[in-house]
Order: structure tokens, then sequence, then C-alpha cells
């Protein structure tokens, strides 16, 4: 006889690198969406939200990280009456989406069209310690401006954004460089032709923060032990051809002029090299115009953002101060913004050049920071909770919290099991309540209500002295008619 | 020689079934689900966000759907390190993830646990018009009480978030039900242990809306032919056997309290329908102790709610008024929002029995009836643009603008090509720009701008006289320093 198999329960699990969100993160984050937004549509930008699910067709492949399944994205095959139907695939940024967007719908859009967007992006990667397959977005983009104003735009209005969640002058540098200016380092190596090689160039100078200059030069010569020991292959350039990238890294000088100045001679007479130069020249100068000094924007050749599609000026923008990771030790938080010019994203559909430029906050990454800074991380006040001494008057009860949620108060009747009333306190007490109303069925009789002050409550317990509990009873009894009056009180002592 | 194959250029569309939304059209939703919220906050829920991607396992097959490819939802399998891993999907709904996060972090989380969550969800269906296949819901939910006040507080609920967002009473209406009185009357027929056919009871008295009681009648029985002629095969019971469904789709009465007599008739012994009957009793009476009565909450026994996971009270807030469909036929909006209860979601998990119940708003119905009505559907104001005269006055143009955003005015520069300055007055137009400045070489040198009313200005080309017109110029010049003002002016005569 076959046995029967029982089915096996369910893991309760998110899927790993995936997480979820409670109370006071979840309204933080709603609320820096907020600000961010307030900043954007201040600057003229339009809201747009496209879907989260686009063909990955449409998306394109543009992810640094390609040595992954499914290139780095989380994608299906429609099936549709006839078998198979497109590829589909979870948006990894906002940008490509909107290159779709634009493509698809730009009779009717304005030109130049800029847009702001908000929301979750997703990612196939190997998740980390805070490092997740979903995480928020929020981006502005000017579409159909080839101007670099536009791009001095965007350091600008990333600055203005930090400032606006919190983060002070000082503790952040939006960093400018230009993909041009690259490319005509790369021209004058005689690499601008070889694809692979000047990607590994390019990661290999993104890692300049990391490893300093000797650490470059090796990994772009014959290759470095990294700290664990493992060798990491080099990418085989000769000394010599290693010496421009080295030049133009670090060509950051004490001014915008000098570092123009080194890069000038870095790109030596590449053509797309100089123009690049020129760009950053433009942009610095609109910028120093409008008080946007190296304080807080400033051309930095050590950018350079690892999305391939950018063909432009660059932006980051970096957390400066410190934080201390989970193992205590001290660290620098890094990047949590960043954008560029990306001259040919909408080209891919039309076939027609459209330039824009656009940046884009990554808002978990500055909440994690303004929590490591202790600058957020409250929580959210609980309800006033009335409770249940009676099951028979749950109408009364009822009628309770209809008084004090019309009087814009945050109230609930206990709705767990009523029977043990220390269990309805610890809820009250778990749920953060700042008061408790009580009425049994001689308060009821006598037409009053008892009502706790759970904060107040919880300062007596811990430091009052004897007279001072007398004077500031956590405990009042008032009439019913004075309920909400005297949650208000109690309410009020504290705001 | 092997021909070099162009690649083809990717379609600018979204996926079968998905939409773009603009401007306006953002952040009326966003706007929505900030005062949804609002109500669940003030009722004690708070907020929960867990991500849009779960395990297929956690999420369960709950959904109507089930003839589907996929039984409804986005899926796809991991790729691991060794192969192949986890099928994960896009959630369907907002209710099988609270159970998951509930079964994993229940130890952490108060009892009941009170949560909201808003965001949208993926359903894997045949796209058809204004039916999409990501659409928003926000919804609160009680985990962890198996009390009737925690039902009746649902359907009070969803009547204030209903008057909340801008649907005056009488406009609409919350029908409750409850499975378990659905459960006895197939008790009493016999069918309460086949599966399939009771699941086709059900579905059929979901039509009843649509086809009246002869047309349940012949669906439960022979079949019947439908308005395009089409045959739809019957359930096959005898006519006899119908009867407990018919006498029970036609037990709503004058008040609650002759529904509530005709159901418990319609069950008869099962006692599973007389508990059923019971709830009901004790959500009507809860209602009506706080004012609910039958113009905003009733009893109908036609409410199913097509999810497989609900156990016992289940809801439905309709619309009442008519809207016009695309044909310009008159028709009842119908359902935008439900919920019930699922007291065996979580226990897929735990094995231990977690009473629940919640209430889910369909927020993008709920928009699309508000603009139906009329109610919404604005634009938003454009910014005021700051025109480009001379290309190398960048600076003094973002200067202006600088100026006006500090005074929280919108305002951008334009960033489109300037040679054309027509080109720039559409575009001021294009963006609902509510002034228009420009400063060219002459005003510049006078040390002055010319504000245009772009409101002002449509007006009078449309309808003023030649007194007026010259009473109120359309354009202004002031000196450069009154900028900030006179924009203010002409932004406050409108406000």
């Amino acid at each position: 006889m076959a046995k029967t198999r029982k089915q096996p329960r369910p893991k309760a699990e998110t899927p790993k690198g995936f997480r979820d969100y409670f109370g006071a993160e979840v309204t933080e984050r709603a609320e820096m969406l907020q600000k961010i937004a307030g900043v954007y549509h201040r600057y003229g930008f339009d809201a747009l939200e496209s879907s989260a699910v686009e063909t990955v067709e449409a998306l394109g492949k543009f992810l640094p990280d390609t040595d992954r399944p499914n290139e780095g994205v989380f994608a299906w095959q429609e099936e549709d009456e006839h078998g198979k139907g497109d590829w589909l695939a979870l948006r990894y940024d906002l940008t490509a989406p909107l290159a779709r967007v634009y493509a698809q719908h730009r009779n009717d859009l304005p030109t130049p069209y800029r847009r702001y967007a908000m929301g979750p992006v997703w990612r196939n990667e190997k998740p980390g310690p805070g490092r997740y397959r979903q995480f928020y977005q929020c981006d502005a983009d000017t579409v159909g401006s080839a101007r670099m104003a536009a791009d001095a735009e965007m350091c600008a209005m990333l600055a203005e954004v930090l400032e606006e969640v919190g983060i002070p002058r000082g503790d952040y540098i939006v960093r400018v460089n230009n993909r041009k200016v690259l490319n005509g380092v790369l021209e004058s190596m005689g690499l601008a032709e070889e694809e692979e090689r000047s990607a590994a160039v390019m990661r290999t100078i993104d890692k300049f923060d990391k490893v300093g200059e000797e650490g470059v030069r090796q990994l772009l010569t014959t290759g470095r032990k990294d700290a664990s020991g493992a060798f990491i292959e080099g990418v085989g350039l000769s000394p010599d051809q290693a010496e421009p990238v080295l030049a133009f890294l670090t060509s950051k000088a004490a001014d915008a002029a000098g570092t123009l100045d080194n890069l000038r001679a870095a790109v030596g007479e590449s053509a797309i090299g100089g123009e690049g130069v020129r760009e950053l020249e433009e942009i610095a100068a609109l910028l120093a115009a409008q008080g946007y000094g190296p304080d807080r924007v400033e051309i930095d050749p050590s950018v350079v953002r690892g999305l391939g599609y950018y063909t432009g000026p660059v932006f980051e923008a970096e957390l400066t101060f410190e934080i201390h990771d989970d193992k205590g030790r001290k660290r620098q938080f890094g990047s949590v913004a960043g954008g560029g010019r990306y001259d040919d994203l909408v080209k891919r559909f039309t076939g027609q050049a459209v330039p824009a430029t656009g940046v884009s906050v990554g808002v978990d990454r500055l909440l994690a920071a303004l929590h490591a800074k202790g600058r957020i991380g409250g929580t959210v006040e609980g309800p006033v909770v009335v409770t249940v001494m009676d099951r028979d008057s749950m109408a009364d009860y009822q009628e309770m919290v209809g008084e004090l949620r019309d009087a814009g108060i945050r109230a609930e009747v206990y709705l767990g099991n009523p029977k043990n009333f220390g269990n309805q306190l610890k809820y009250a007490d778990r749920r953060g309540a700042p008061a408790a109303v009580i009425q049994g069925a001689d308060e009821k009789e006598k037409g009053v209500v008892q009502i706790k002050d759970l904060v107040l409550g919880a300062q007596i317990a811990e430091s009052a002295t004897l007279e001072e509990w007398k004077e500031r009873p956590s405990q009042v009894e008032v009439p019913r008619g004075r309920l909400l009056e005297t949650v208000r009180e109690i309410l009020g002592v504290r705001t």
C-alpha cells in the first residue's frame, strides 16, 4: 500500500537577499522619498511611474555584474496561447525604463522631458550583509537636452537633496567625472577599440579608492595579491601603457582649474578626451557661478560608475563621515547616489540620438547612513489602547475609540483574548501606547473611566520620589464625558 | 560568407497588460495612499513593507483563476550555484505575504499584530480593457484576534476610508457575508465534502449580481445560454438540491434582523452554518451600536470573494453610483475593496491556528471611479520657466531659478536648444508653466527682466476687451531685484 505523504509545511522565510521593513522603517523611507520628490518637483521635474516589469529586450544589458546568471536581473518567459512568449524581467534601475517610456510616448511628451520617479528596483545579485536584492531608488532625469547646464543642475540638485534629507554640508561631496575623458585616456593608450581590455581598465580604475595608486598599477599590469593572499590577475598592460591611466587617476589637484589642467595633459591628443575636459570645465564654471564650491561639488577623475550606458559626465555623491561597521571598525560610508549622461539609451529604440542625463538616489543606503549617525531611527507612537474588562461592553469600548479617532487621536480597542488583564497592559506597552483606558462594570455603573498615563507611569516607576508619585498620579478616574479631554491632556503633556 | 545580421531595435513598449502613469496620475495615487494609510494609522495599525518577491511555496495557491499558466502569478526558478533553486514569484496580494511575515517574525511582534501595507501586486491574468497586470492595493489586517469585533472594525474602517478619499455616504455600501453560512448551506445540501462541486457552486453564487435568481437556478442545474448565445454548462444539481442555494441567495430582507432570520432558515441544521449566522449577528450588532446603519454596512448573502483562503466573515465595498463605460453605456462601478477572515493562512506555516482578518482597498479602481465621476483628474501646475536668450548668460538664469526655488517656487531654466525662442514659449505652455522669465542682452544691460504671466495671457488672448488688456498687461518689465516679488504676485493672483 502506498503511504500517504504529508504535505510539508512551507518555510516562513523571505527569499534569500530580501527582507521585511516594519513600522518606522517604512514611514521613515516614505518621508525621505517625499522630501526628495519635493526637491525634484521644485526643480521642475514631473512624476512618472512605470511598471516594475519590462521586457528583457527593452531593459537591455547594462549591468556591470554580468558574470551572474540571468545577467543580474530576475527574468522569466511569458507563456502565451502559442506556447512561449516574450522574456520579461523586473527593472534593475529606473533609467532603462525611462528610455523605453520616452521612446514610446515621445510624441506626447514635452522636450526636454524632465521626470522624477521612485520605487523599488531588483538585482539578481549574490546577497551579502546589508546588501539586498530589492532596494529603493529615487531618480530625476532630463531627456532631450545635450547641454552641460542639465548635468550641472543634476550635481547641484544632488547636493540640495542630501541637505534636505538631513546630511549637512561638509558631510557629503558630489564628485564629477566624464566618461569621455576616460575614453580619451584609453584612446591615447591605443585601447579605444579593445572593448574587453577597456572594460577591464574601467573596473580597475573603480578600485582606486580601495587599493590606491600602487595597487592600480599592479592590477593594470601583472596582477596583485589582495589582503587575503588571493592573487588577482592583472589586465596585462605594459608599465608604459599603464602610465596614462595613473596620470589620469592622480590628476586631482587643489582646485578645479588644476585638475582640469592635469586632465588635459592626461588625454593628450585625443579629440574625445579633449571634449570631455571641456565639458567638465563648463560644468565647473556653471556650478561655481551658482555658489557650489569644491566643499560640495568637485571634479574627481576616479569616479567611474558601473553601469554600461553612460556616455559623458558621471556623478557620484559620497558621504564623507565615518561610521562603525558591524564589527565596530571605522569606515567611510561611501556612495549614496550617482548618475550621469547617457546619450544613446533612447537611440536603442528609435535610431535617433536623444541626449539625456540624470541622477539616482540610493534611498535605502541613505537611510542606513542616517541610522548609523543616529539621525533617524525613532519609533512610531502607539495607539491609545482601550482595554476590555467586560466582553459584553464591546460596543461601549468601540464608542470610546471612535470618539478618540474622530478627534484625530490614534486609538484601538484591545482585540486579543481579554481574559488576562495583564496581557492587555503588556500589549499596550509592547505597542508603545501613550495611554490605556479602563472601564469595568463598576466604572460603567458610576459613569467613569480610568485612564492610565503609560509614559508617565514608566517614568515614575523608574525614578520618581514618593512626593512626585503622589502629586502626578499616572492613573486618573474621570467622568466618561471627560475621556477625550483627559487623553488630550495626557498626550499634550509630552508634545 | 556569412552575412552580418543587424541587431533589430528593441520595441519601445510595456509588456502586455502593463502601463505607465504620468504626472497627476502618480501624485493623485500617492495622495490617496497617504489618506488611506492615515485612517489605518489612526485605527492603530502599524506600517509593514515586505518585498515584492516571495517564494511560490510561501505564497500558496489561493487565486481563483487557476486555469491560467503559472496559476495566475509571475514566477521563475532561481539559479543557484548547484543549478536550480527555489521557485520565486511576484506577490499577487498583500495578505499571503503578511501570513508569511507573521509566521516568520511572530516572536517579535505584538499579539494581536495590526499592520497596514501598500504597494503594487501582480497577477498573471489575461489583460483586458482597464484591466492591468500590476495594480496597487492598500491593506489593513489584524492577525491574532478571533473576535468578531475585529471583523466589525474592518467594515467600519472601510466605510471611513471611502469617505476619506472622497466617496460620500450614499455613494457606497459595505456588504458583509460569512463563508461559514455558505458552507452551512453546502452542508445542508450534502455537498460539504465535494470540493469541486462546492467550488462550482461558489463561483455560480458570485454571478448572482449578473444573471439574477433564474440565471443562478439554471447554472446550478442543467446550464444556461448567455447573452451571446454561448451555452454555459451547469453544475449538475437537481432542482431540489439547488433550492437551498437560492433560498440563501434571496435571503436579503429589509433589515439585518430579517436577513439573519432567513439565513438561519437557509442553513437548517448545519452547525457551521449556525455559527456563521451568529457571527454575522454579532458583527451587525457591533456596527449598529457604533452608528453604522444599513445605509453604510449591510449583510448581503451574495458576497463571495474569489480568494480561496477565507474562512469566516467576508466583506466587499461597492460603489453604488452609475458611470458611463467606454461605449457610453451606463453601468454600476462595482467593487473597489474587499476582505475577510482567513484563520488558516498562518497555520500553513506554523501548524498552529492563528486567526486573522483584514481588508484590501483596490486603489487603482478607486482612482478610476473618482476620475469617472470627475472628482479628481487635475494637472500638476508647471514650473516657472526661465528662458534662455543668451547662451553665455546661463549662470544668470540659473541664479534666477535658484532664487525662485529657494522661495519654494517651482522653477527651471529652459534646457532644450535655445535657438528658436518660440519653442521655448511652446515648451512653457506645454508644461503648464504659470509664468516665463525673459532676459536678453538689452534687459541685462538695463538690469531688468521681462515676466510673462502665461495664465493671464491665455485668458486675455481668449476673451479680454482692449481695456482689460491694457489694464492688466500679461507681460511686465521689472528690475532684476524684483523678480521674486513679481513672480509671487503673479502666482498669488490665482491662489
